[in-house]
Formats: structure tokens, sequence, C-alpha cells
């Protein structure tokens, strides 16, 4: 077992190294691994690995790897492609499997339809126990990929229950199927969404789950290997959303640079176009800023303070429908929530910045002899912008989910960017009405 | 089918509800659930679910509640009930299985450990594949969790290899388990971190991955459906660090609010302390401001443009280390990504800024006699801001994991501050520059 586990470590070392190496360089090195390695390695890639694979190997040589994979695994490879190469890809597989893939490519890749596998194990209800199992070692053992369960349809390839090979092995061997078999399946539809898919997985924990169409016949099953790759796909662009990026759809280290200054110079331009608004606000206020040039001074203090409040109340909604725990319908309690933490966090940097003028004026005399209603005016202004800024952040996600949108675009930056602009409205208004007559 | 499909949907209404369900109406729910749904619903909940309901039903109902849960699911519920009840929630198991329970709590919730479940169905190497399957009839029916191989040990309890239930099932009987065994196991130690398990299991697409102890023996194993959950949470975790919150760890709408303020407020009140600075820069360029008004209008626009560069780089970044796609020594190759993304961003903004003031400049004369001077005095800044701020953003994670801490942790927000202060001594020295001699 020794041997066997160093040999592990060298492939795990060509995947961990994968991403970093040149193309040409991969392949050099996957040929070079011995065949059982190879086979290992190969289907452990992602798509993208496969279909690389696949292209940089001479022609003769891409029927083998292209007829050990899955059809879900084939359909995600061929979509890899390029356009032009998709068919020869296609003309390699068998006839049936070509079929099988066909209509897999027909289904959105986010859908249960582009995830599943057309293969699994089927049984008729009216077989008894150790029928099914003789059944399942003569049909199955080498056409259906790692799966769990053994599915009962009736003649009409409808769902009627679900028994696992486990159930099946540790059941009574005169029962029927009928006798042993669950009816209370969860299953889902060809269009129900990837991230629904694996919502139910982890909540009922199972290892596969059955797609059906409307009629209730059964077209493939989704295991619980391709959701946690969805799992962790879904919160990477969750995440990179949140940071003000478009998905990358790709890891950081393969993007091309032109490729990744696209995806963040298009948010980033558009977020600067909602900046140059405070250029606006601030010109609109010149003549204070001139008249009390101390009230400048603060600017930057007071719009971060709601930027920052911003981003930690929409990156927590935003997770939090991501992963189902609030739905449109909790709003209202998400706001009353909002609205108190938005008070106490206020006030608590409103005491902390008010305290700092006053310790600062005492130490070093800077304000000019209004002091006091200056540090009245930021820390009322920091209760109002980082109440407005939790309000945004937390309200923004809800307002883009009822729009049709993708709730996580209201990225940290965005709720920053629009508190940054309402911000400096707030506290120049706060400031003319506690400054009038005194510094204004 | 029908009837049965109409009853998973009532439980799954009561789940969907249950976040926001207070605990007195949960307990009186879940008591009104017909029994069998009730066990199948009781299992389905978390950790924290379990210990509420059984913490709520009365002391002799709980027994037959605590003893239907799986050692681990056990030691977590145990784990998440208050000190005082712990021993209380102990006594209720039977014998060997509190032995299990006590020694899975002396693990660390976060490692393989703490995660395994130490039943698993266990066959010798030398028997038959006929006499494993009715030794596994018979022994392992009730006993372990829905699993789905079966692990072969020598006398000693040394893990040899791995077979599937499929496998051994459509394996032909005569042959012996080492026949049919695989003995390439991916493996890990007890105290082997829960992501790195997850990342395991993702990539050799396992359905459980055995534990074993430093002398190769076998301890338990992980399941897949148990790193769906981990998975979910360590995003969740990152969003949430990434945002500037500390990690709830616990749902959104469940987190007392008290809680949830202490959570925002630390890191909010650092941030603040630290984007003070940004009042003392500007107080030090107080006479330029005072000499030229002009220029404070683009503060906030300057500094919010490093921010969200920032912010994009950081996020990026940190996710790509989460999922391992980027690793400490990479960093040379993500700074010199960053470099020529920053440059080319930088200069993007710089443009529309130039363009934006002139434009304006010709409506509105706004800006003086000397606009094209500030025009370029912002565009040259922009530059630097954003450049400085996805250096900054991409190179803070790998400082924070050099040093030991969770790269996480350089969130959107701290990266905006640091970049705040920073941008204003940029923008302000470029102005001294540029200026001198005409506004200053």
């Amino acid at each position: 077992m020794k041997r066997e586990m160093r040999k592990g470590r060298t492939v795990s070392d060509l995947k961990n190294a994968w991403p970093a190496l040149p193309p040409a360089k991969r392949i050099r090195q996957f040929e070079r691994l011995p065949r059982a390695e190879a086979q290992d390695f190969f289907l452990g890639l992602d798509a993208r690995g496969h279909a690389q694979i696949l292209l940089a190997l001479p022609p003769a040589e891409r029927r083998l790897w292209m007829r050990s994979l899955a059809p879900d695994d084939a359909a995600d490879c061929v979509q890899e492609a390029p356009g032009e190469v998709r068919e020869a890809l296609m003309e390699l597989l068998d006839e049936p499997t070509r079929k099988e893939v066909a209509a897999l490519l027909a289904y959105a890749e986010d859908d249960a339809g582009g995830l599943m596998n057309p293969r699994f194990a089927r049984v008729r209800p009216d077989l008894r126990v150790d029928e099914a199992i003789s059944y399942l070692r003569r049909e199955v053992a080498d056409q259906v990929e790692t799966i769990y369960y053994a599915y009962v349809l009736d003649a009409e390839q409808r769902l009627l229950g679900v028994v696992s090979f486990r159930e099946l092995v540790t059941a009574p061997f005169d029962k029927t199927v009928r006798d042993v078999m669950r009816t209370d399946v969860v299953a889902v539809r060809e269009e129900t969404d990837q991230e629904e898919v694996g919502r139910l997985l982890a909540e009922h924990d199972l290892m596969a789950i059955p797609v059906v169409d409307p009629e209730g016949r059964m077209k493939g099953i989704v295991t619980v290997d391709d959701i946690v790759d969805v799992v962790r796909e879904e919160a990477t662009e969750d995440i990179q959303k949140i940071g003000g990026t478009q998905a990358l759809e790709e890891p950081y280290l393969q993007v091309g640079l032109g490729r990744l200054i696209r995806k963040r110079g298009g948010w980033l331009s558009v977020l600067f176009l909602g900046e140059m608004l405070t250029a606006s606000a601030m010109g609109y206020f010149e003549e204070e800023i001139a008249r009390a040039v101390v009230l400048a001074l603060f600017v930057p203090l007071i719009i971060s303070s709601g930027g920052n409040s911003g981003s930690q109340a929409t990156t927590l909604v935003i997770r939090a429908m991501g992963v189902e725990e609030v739905r449109l319908r909790d709003w209202w309690r998400v706001m009353s929530r909002e609205v108190g933490a938005g008070l106490a966090l206020g006030s608590l940097l409103g005491v902390i910045g008010l305290t700092r003028i006053l310790l600062w004026q005492w130490a070093f005399h800077l304000y000019g002899e209004h002091y006091v209603l200056v540090g009245l005016t930021v820390a009322a202004s920091l209760v109002g912008v980082v109440l407005w800024g939790t309000l945004a952040g937390s309200m923004l996600p809800f307002l883009l989910r009822t729009l049709g949108f993708d709730p996580a675009n209201a990225s940290a930056p965005f709720v920053a960017t629009l508190v940054d602009v309402s911000g400096l409205v707030i506290y120049f208004s706060l400031a003319s009405l506690i400054l009038r007559g005194t510094l204004l």
C-alpha cells in the first residue's frame, strides 16, 4: 500500500501543478504518466481539462479517452471545446452515446438537465430482491457511473421508487423490490436550477437525485459529487460579484490578462461614472467648504463609514439569500433588524468620532472655536450615514431580486458608491443646519 | 406516490419556515408531524436543530430521538447544547455509543476527526465476494449510516483497500475481496482540516473518505453529504469576512440582534479608527485645500476609485486562495498580473476622469483658469491610486497568510480604508508637484 500511496501523490502533484503549467507542458507531463494513473488523472479533471487534453493528443489517440468519459462529462467537454472541433469530438463517440450527449447538449448548463447523467440503474418493481441483484450484476456493472441507487420504474419509465444498493444487499432475498423500495422520492425536473438541486441533495442527505419530466418519466440522475463543484462555483461567482467584478468563470491564474481587465474594467467604469456625482455634490457645497475648510477634513471619514457599513449589510444579505436563509418575503424582518443595527453602529461610530475630535482639539487646537458644533455635526452625520448605508446595503439585494437580477450584483463597491454620494448630501445638509450662523 | 409527494412538501414547508419560527412554535409544529415524517424531518436538521428539539421535548421523550442520531451527529448535537445539559444528553445514549461520542468530542470541530463517523462497514480481505455480501447483510444492515463502501482491514485494523457495495454486487462471487478491492485508497488523518477533506472528496469524486491514524489504522469515515455543508459554510464565512463582518456562524435571521451588532461593530470601529487617519491627512493638506478648494471636490472620487479597485483585487485573490487555485508561492505571478491590471484600469479611469473635467469645464466653467492642470492632477492620481489599490488588495491576502492569519480578513472595507489614507497622500503630493506656482 505504501507504494500505491506514493503513486497517488505523484498524480496529485501533477494535479496541483496543473493550473500553473503552460498547455504544452501539461500534455508532456500527462503523456509521461503510466496508463493506469493517466486514466484516473484524466477522469478527475474538469471539462476544460478534458477538452484541452483531447485536443492536444494526436487524433488517433483521442477516441479511447473521449469514450472513457460518462455522457454528462462528455457533453461538458464538447461544450468547452471551440465550435469548429465540436463535431469532430462528437464523432469519436459510439452511436448511442453520441445521441445521449446530443440530448444533454440541448439543456442549459445551469439546469438539472445539463448536470444529469442519463445512465442509471433501473429495476422493475415485481422482481425479487435476489433476482434484482443478479439482474444488476449482469446488466449494470460497466454501464453506469459510480452510482448508489437503483431506480424502480414502471413499464412507461415512470419513477415509482428508489432502493440503494446497500438496502438491496441487506434486504431479505425473497421480498420484492416493491416491498423494500422507498416511495417518498425527492425528484427534480430537467429545468430545475442547479442551486436548487444542490439544496435538495444537502437537505435530504442524498447521494444522487433523479430527474423526471412533467409526466413523471425518469430522464437521468444528478450525483452529489457534481454538486460539490456546483456549490463551490456558485460561491465563487457570488464572491467575485460581491467584490465588484464580473464572474471570471475560470481560475484566476488562467484568465488571460486582457479578459481579467475587461471583467473588472466594466464595473469599475460604471462605478466611476456614479462616483462622479460626488464631485458634483462637493461642487454644490463648494462655498460651504471654502468658508469652513474644516468640514472637508471629515469627508473621507464620513463617506467611508457609510460604505463600510453598507458593505457589511449587503454581503450578509446576499449570502443569506444565496443559501436560502432569507427569502424575498423576509424583507421586512431584515429591514427592521438593519434599522436597529444601523442606529446602534452609527451611534457607536458617532461617539468615537466625537471623542476623537474633542481629544484632538484639546491636544492640538485644530478645529477652531466652534469645535463642539463641528464635532456634533460629524457625530450626527455618522449616525445618519451608517444608518443609510446599512439600509441601502440590506435592501438593494431585495430590490435586485424583485427586478429579476442576481442580488449578488449589489456588490460592496456598488453600495459604497451609492452611499458616498448620498452620504455627502447628508453631511453637508446637517452641517448647514447645525453650523448656520456660526461657521456657515 | 402522489400522496407521498404531498407529504414530502409539508415536511419541506416546515423546513423552509423553520429559520423564521420562534422556538416555541417550532416544537409545536414538530410535535404535530406524523411519527414517520417527524423522524425524517428530525434527521434532516443540523446539529443546532437537533439540540433545540431535544432540549424542548419532555425528558421522557428525549431518549428515542437522541438514539436515532448517528454518532457524529450526536456529537455535534452535544456540542451545540449549553454546557450544563451536555452530560444529561450523553446519558441518553447507550453505553457503546456514548464512548464513541465521547471520543469524537475530543476532536476539533473543523478536523476530519470532528466530522467523521466511527461506524463503517469493514470486511476481511480473504472473504469470498458472496461471503462478504452475506456477512454485510447480517452485520451491517442497521448499524452503519447510509454509506457506500466496505473497507478492507487486516487483523490490526489497518486499511488495506476499499470496495463499493456496487462493485461487490457486480463482482464474480467466487473471487476474494482482495481480488476486487481497490488499493489506491485516498485517506486522511484525524487532524486533516475539513477544507482539505472537501477538496480531496471533490477531486477524487468520492462518496466517503476513510480517516486513519499515523499507524494506518482506520478510525472512521467522512461522507460527502457532510462535506457539502462544509463547503457551503466555509464559503459563507469567507463572504462574511470579505464584507468586513466577523463570521456569524448562524443563519442571518437567527443571530440575535445584539450579537449581530457586536460581530459588525468590532471591525467597523477598527476601520473607523484607521479611517481617522484620513482626517489627519486632510488636515496636513488643509492649507492647499484652502488655497484651491477645487482640489477637495475630487477627493471622494479618487479615494473611492482606489477602494473599488482594491475590493476587486482582494476578493479575487482571497477566493482563488480559498479554492487553492493560488498558493503562497504564486505571489509573484499574481503581483505581475495585478501591476498590469492596475495600470490598465487606472489609465482607463484617468482618461474618463480627464474627459469629464474638460467637458464640464467647457459646459459650466467650474474649475477655474488652470483646469487643464487640475484635470491632469486628477488623471495622474487615478492611475496611481488604482495601481496602488490593486497592488494592496492583491498582496494583502498573501501577507496575512504568511503571518498565519486567514487571508479572508483582507476584507474589501479593510483594503478600502488602507487605500483611502494612502490615496489622499498620493493625490495631494501629485497636486503639489503639478500645481506648484499656479494654484498652489
